[in-house]
């Protein structure tokens, strides 16, 4: 049974990626919850390790992983002003239990600032305590108002959410900024997909934040993921939650704290939205749920390929490779069509001529092309394989990325851009008084202004894009999924 | 600053399972949402290698893994009646999100069989699509109205749930069979913590199944911690929901599905509890948060020693071990004391004399013996020793569990039993006619009938402990936690 050609990435790619999700299992959509889906297999196997490589490096960097509640009273949000009018719109609240009504209403956590910082005045007292970095990988739910997408937006989503504390303003700029550089290590080193990061205006900010700073990727269709957001709380929170700690002065002072949140989900579509092609996904080796596939043929007559694809899959197993013999009773080449529309990285063809000559054919999902092994080359030449695998999606992506940044001077060149690309602009500015021209930007666009770099100081090259004022600084205009 | 002792664990085990949580950091029972606690770094860490063996099992006998919504519609629970009756009073419900009202009332999943059993609906087909084999891990909520205990009850938890579908009964039995396997092989051969699995009396079956199979530990202070359980739940659900296969023989059956569910936080507390003693806590070699901790003795004036201490545990962390050096300006007295207190396997004492000797004292926190090792033995030391350290521990725990368990004869002899172990006793009946029983047993001894064994068919030695009639079954009663 033939299935139709996917929808052309670049020509479609909202119809692409429908069809991807559902075509590769990634997840259902069909769900009793509107704006609930569920993860399915291959993706949620993909995103597991995601998880490691983020939790490694958060780990490395010394934070400890604790489990908080899902649950938190209603009064806790009521502490911190902007951030209760931020998200109290998309809380779900549990009021009754049982047959029971309970005294206070509980939110399911939308974000876990307050449950922290709940425990942080308990545990924190001096400052020998500081740096104080924890983190949990924890299931979120926001009742969002927009329309919901897989993995993109929908209203209970899975994240690492982390947050520290810091004697010093200093300091706790260091962690944000050690932040940003776990963004680049991961999800660009090893996800392959790149980012820039931006200082978010102010009135983009996350409630209750005094800078938040966010990672955006562009697809190479033109339009931007959210990547993960780290955010200067500074002393906003802890005061009202009492947090306060006796410093080797010998006074009581508030502690700076920090928050980061990589939302696992979210990432999870850029990596599909960055890799795919008209054949459908493409996993870089080290997320790959599975990372070779190894296809007998004939193997139904000629028993014997059938022993030896196993003894290959052993090998790889043992070496630490997922690797998975495809026995089904498909035709090889539907075989072929299934696992590169999956997005497994490496496969090995394996037939009767092969077993005598001691070598196979194997197929590099990247490039399209065969290349023969020699059998006792088997594990080196998957290693090497699968690091190029990666490399070259890399390399193609930071390509794409870089070509769909230009310069604008005009509100219509930002229309022409924005949709197919992030227009480069200059801009009044990023405190209140901009948000007037950031909301002709949006109406006239559909693009956001999402920051300015942070990574480098640019120089503006004309008037604000907008109101034609002096610019104060150069900004990136994007619509974002 | 020296603390005092721990309360001692056979004499007072509540008072000295209350103090160990709260003094090796395992968890906060401070939160301000009644019955949920926060999981704190050192037992998270633990309970995070403890996911990791069973899901590799799992992964084994080829489940794959899902995340489903935490939310279940209200009529998802209404199609199987009485599981909704079993369930109901334990119930979270949301009714608003935002300021809007939810046109259904929405649950957090107390068991997610009606969840999964909705997509298992659309998913499976054919007798192709059989065995279909899933499992998530996932926080849990009831609402309970026991008291509840860090750990061991509270209203947010930590599981794995499995759930699976066959074309047959026999297939079905065969799967249930397989998880007291696994249950064994994890629970006991990696935690180090005994069971016995009992198929449970009628009036204690899992809300909605036909059979239910739960393993329970008993902890050698001679209370019962229950552990993993299995249910065959058969076509039950599967009507309900509408699952319908095609089989071989073209005609349209309904599959036999079957659940299992592994509350890791739960058995986490009977690590605790099994292992522990007047001390501390014992963690196994594999599960424990930190494997080695290296003290550097002297470190001050001997900069060197601290230098070698952090070459070791490099040595150790590049052969895969989990190390922690404690450069704390603590006395070494009080660190060995705190660590041994934490439960860390393995500990390194390091002084200036050792640097020439090429030497140092290993010490084992379960035999609490020191052992001299030569530097370059290092790695092949800690190897042997941890191994034999968990070894010893799985010796230990099956000893006193053998002893634990008690025949008896009369109900003055359960009243005696129970509470310091677990009482074998005749019993008429686990159909519902024996439930009048069961409840004079509890009454009498504050123990239940925690069912039959499953590994052997025991013969009755007597007439029932209770009415005196003619005993169908030899039980086993006790008290759990």
């Amino acid at each position: 049974m033939a299935e139709q050609n996917l929808p052309d990435i670049q020509k479609n790619p909202s119809e692409w990626y429908t069809e991807i999700i559902q075509r590769a299992g990634l997840a259902d959509i069909r769900y009793g919850v509107k704006g609930c889906i569920v993860f399915q297999h291959w993706s949620v196997e993909a995103m597991e390790l995601m998880y490691d490589f983020l939790e490694k490096d958060l780990k490395k960097r010394g934070h400890k992983n604790y489990w908080f509640p899902t649950l938190i009273p209603e009064n806790y949000f009521y502490k911190e002003a902007e951030h209760i009018e931020g998200f109290s719109p998309e809380v779900f609240w549990v009021e009754k239990a049982g047959t029971d009504k309970l005294e206070e209403r509980l939110a399911l956590r939308p974000t876990s600032e307050t449950a922290f910082y709940s425990m942080f005045a308990l545990w924190i007292r001096s400052y020998k305590d500081l740096p104080f970095r924890t983190y949990q990988r924890a299931n979120i739910f926001r009742y969002e108002s927009k329309a919901t997408r897989p993995f993109l937006r929908s209203r209970e989503f899975h994240w690492i959410e982390t947050h520290c504390a810091f004697a010093t303003e200093e300091e706790a700029f260091q962690n944000v900024l050690d932040d940003m550089e776990t963004t680049k290590k991961i999800v660009y080193g090893v996800y392959g997909v790149p980012t820039i990061v931006f200082e978010r205006p102010d009135w983009d900010k996350f409630a209750g934040a005094a800078r938040t700073f966010g990672a955006d990727a562009i697809t190479p269709q033109g339009r931007v993921v959210q990547q993960p957001s780290t955010h200067m709380i500074n002393q906003h929170f802890a005061g009202q939650f009492g947090i306060k700690f006796v410093d080797k002065d010998e006074k009581e002072k508030v502690p700076y704290t920090t928050c980061y949140g990589p939302a696992i989900s979210r990432i999870f579509a850029s990596v599909v939205l960055t890799h795919g092609d008209n054949k459908g996904l493409k996993f870089p080796f080290e997320i790959a749920p599975k990372q070779v596939v190894i296809v007998p043929i004939l193997a139904e007559k000629e028993p014997k390929v059938l022993v030896k694809a196993k003894e290959l899959a052993e090998k790889l197993d043992d070496a630490g490779y997922r690797v998975e013999v495809d026995t089904s009773d498909k035709r090889p080449g539907e075989k072929f069509y299934f696992w590169e529309m999956k997005g497994v990285p490496l496969r090995i063809e394996l037939g009767p001529r092969d077993l005598t000559a001691k070598k196979f054919l194997l197929f590099r999902r990247d490039i399209e092309k065969k290349i023969e092994v020699a059998e006792r080359d088997l594990v080196k030449e998957v290693e090497i394989q699968g690091k190029a695998l990666s490399e070259n999606l890399k390399k193609n992506a930071m390509k794409s990325f870089e070509g769909l940044i230009k310069d604008v001077k005009s509100i219509e060149e930002v229309k022409k851009i924005v949709g197919k690309g992030i227009a480069r602009a200059n801009f009044c500015s990023m405190k209140k008084d901009g948000e007037k021209c950031a909301e002709v930007v949006e109406k006239e666009s559909g693009g956001k202004i999402r920051g300015t770099r942070i990574d480098t100081k640019e120089k503006t090259f004309g008037k604000c894009v907008v109101c034609g004022k002096s610019a104060q600084h150069v900004v990136y205009i994007a619509k974002d999924y």
